[in-house]
């Protein structure tokens, strides 16, 4: 009842009764591409609101270290199940494409379109300048993290050198994953004080009983992943009837249909003038990318795809990784933000979205 | 009489007296390329002065929003007229050296000469950290957006590349000229506030009548466009006499003869102690570079030039423009300055134009 | 006694003993390079200590501004004698190193380790973030400083490119030394109040008499000079038996063996919940070898070295120190500290350890 309630009162879960449609369509027209690829990308929109609210249903009911721990680990488990799929296919390039795409539309287009959204409707909006600066400077050296193989690596030497970044690589993504617990233990347990305000997130919400949630978190889970196998079947063809190359669909399709649930929470916490909550939410599902998303990715790559991953990105993404990230804490350094400065964010973003949207496909 | 009080009260204005002088000599001696260059240069600086107190003058008779929007439009009007010149020469080498180094002279040689000569004076000057962090931040998004195209497109491909480096730069001038539309309505309309000290600039002196602002206005735009013809003209063989190269004489010498008049007046104003005023006029000249001078640029190379310009500029432009706008934001982040900030800042310029004076001429 | 006294209550200053160790190995088993490498490491850290306590005495004892001036100058006293032995014996791979390891190692290394031993004691700890941004400007600028030969030179091009990048090298070296002088006239007399923290450092000590603190100086240089020849000397085949490339040895380990004593003070600085002397000996020390020690070591390799060595890094030295001097500006921006920050600052410093650690010997 409280499921079906929720989905009634939510327009964007409307879009629900998309899931069977694209499951049956996948049976019947399997060779339907472009149609599979617009079906997939619309279903995956309300499953990972869903599964957003499922989480935090289940994170309310589980005492705050595990609840917080839950909602940090699970925030981005829909990009996590789409990379997933498409790391079984192998296709690297788009996992790749969409990790850093993931980081620059978290800390550009969520946060500038929070700040232009809020904006619009609050002359200034002033926010906690100390925890967005943590937090800023949190995503940037996850960033620098996560590129320092690209940067050091050759991608034209020999075999020695791809032999040194997928060391490298490897033993990156261990150290990513203990900062990551040890971010968890300083934000949940020793100084949580700091991110307070992003924690006290939805509380207004009718709570599930617990087996509900659970119970809808598993179920979306596999959905999710059921139709991200069929999203990352159909794209490539799609994509090259569309006109569209695999690192704009990775870098931006997949980077925003991953993050709406987040989006929709962060505009609506602008809209408020809790722009506390929307820089929480963005910086932080974007240093969640960097720091646990993509280095679970590498380790699973040793048993589910065909070859190991590395965490070498083309020179345009790392230009635009380290754009977003400087981005991030510069707009947010002086905890003070106005409608311009949104607009001119979210810009930026679109100036990247249009550069990949036009870039010539190359062989890769 | 008014006209000639200004002139005869501000030595600069005397310099005036080799508008003539450059006209004449170019009559009589178009093969003095020497002397013509060193005049032409020598002439645009008290026309810049003479273009910008007239502008003033005009906006103050106008109202604040269309005086605002003309004092904003025609700011740069000289870097403007000296790009037009070489842009119908169609020397691109030269009007994106101008650009790229109007950018830079504007946030490192302007804004450290202003901390210095302020800060020789005043033992520490502390001026508004939020609208100078609100510009630092406009013109680090200002520069990343011009230098998109640079950083995705690849010099050495072929024609796909080239195309596509054509389509995104006309896109992309597109876009920042609404962007550069959208800041003026948010400067002039709906935050002027942030912006108030430097908007009311040199109050002190005397009115002009609107005939004699719109005529001084109108001759002296005539005057600069034929100046800088010369100039353009004379300017290659002069360089190469000289020992210069061309990046050389456009980054360092047509960026800092054009911003002139605007180095007076924040030098003036860092004097006075209002480097409030001198950081705004500092940094909103080089926003108002990337976002409005550049794109004209670009969008009238297609009516004027021989064909079409683009955005893309050598890597060692990239880094000195990133660096810029990033210098800017570091050091007007405090909120307070003292003499040795700003000497720092200048001498990091001075390695700059070092450099550029160094670099072996290439044949590009 | 006095000397004697520090030795017997510092237990690092034990180490000492290794010191006629290494020197008598050497004379005995010339040949056993990994065993004097060794040696010499392990002995050069208590004579960097004694060296800056010596420094120290001299400094007390001789007023503020000398004083200041000493302190200042002979900070990177044993970092400038390694490199000095290894500019005289040629291995400019390994200069180069260790000037870009020291910079790496003092702004993220000594600076996120402060942080992270001070934050295990203490819940949050505030310092000045005035003085500390002014600092990481300094930092930051110095840094560009010496990156511009890099940037702008080409590896591979031509005979012109080379003496470009040597006379380039050559006159920055010039203007550095210059700046590093006004710098101190800014930080000794005239703003010493930005400083004030890191001037007034360990006053609890005991006086030494002050030819002794003389004595002290002149032998633990001399000391130090011959133990970095003999570290010189057997550098390259004791890495080569150990596995270790010519990159990893300067940058990580000279440049942490350099700065220990440093080390040691801000670490002891951040315990007692005194960031800001922490901050200023990390930032301060890290300025001070792009500013005074590399432009030193350029202009001495025209008299001591084979050949002038220019100021041209490898592509990965100059992302790393940018990546440091950018980390040091965001994290000391907020004022503000707790264990995760130095973590994650620390984290990046053993990342790009590591990475230099897998990195394959190439032929350079």
């Amino acid at each position: 009842m409280l499921l079906l309630k929720d989905i009634r009162d939510t327009p964007l879960l409307w879009l629900l009764v998309l899931v069977p449609v694209v499951l049956v369509a996948e049976a019947v027209r399997p060779d339907a591409h472009t149609l599979l690829f617009v079906l997939s990308v619309l279903a995956i929109v309300p499953l990972a609101a869903l599964l957003s609210r499922a989480t935090e249903q289940v994170a309310t009911r589980t005492g705050d270290t595990i609840g917080g721990l839950l909602n940090a680990t699970l925030g981005n488990l829909t990009e996590l199940l789409i990379a997933l799929a498409a790391l079984r296919a192998g296709q690297y390039v788009l996992v790749k494409a969409s990790i850093a795409g993931a980081i620059v539309a978290n800390s550009l287009f969520m946060l500038g379109m929070a700040f232009l959204l809020g904006g619009l409707k609050h002359h200034v909006q002033d926010f906690n300048r100390n925890s967005a600066r943590l937090q800023a400077g949190l995503l940037f050296l996850a960033t620098i993290a996560i590129l320092v193989p690209s940067v050091v690596g050759e991608p034209d030497a020999g075999a020695a050198s791809a032999k040194f970044t997928q060391t490298l690589s490897a033993s990156l993504a261990v150290v990513l994953i203990v900062t990551y617990g040890l971010g968890l233990l300083f934000a949940l347990k020793t100084h949580g004080e700091f991110f307070a305000a992003a924690a006290h997130g939805d509380e207004h919400d009718e709570q599930w009983p617990m087996a509900l949630a659970l119970a809808t978190l598993a179920g979306v889970t596999i959905m999710v992943a059921l139709v991200s196998e069929i999203f990352v079947e159909s794209v490539q063809q799609a994509a090259s009837t569309l006109g569209l190359s695999p690192a704009f669909v990775g870098f931006v399709i997949v980077a925003i249909v991953g993050a709406a649930a987040e989006m929709v929470a962060a505009f609506s916490a602008a809209r408020k003038n809790r722009l506390d909550l929307s820089v929480g939410i963005a910086l932080g599902s974007a240093s969640q990318i960097a720091l646990f998303v993509a280095p679970v990715l590498v380790l699973l790559s040793y048993v589910l795809g065909p070859s190991p991953m590395n965490l070498q990105f083309w020179p345009g993404a790392i230009a635009m990784m380290l754009v977003a990230s400087l981005t991030a804490a510069l707009v947010t350094n002086a905890g003070r933000s106005a409608w311009f400065i949104g607009f001119l964010v979210t810009v930026v973003y679109l100036i990247f979205a249009l550069t990949l949207y036009l870039l010539p496909p190359r062989v890769s």
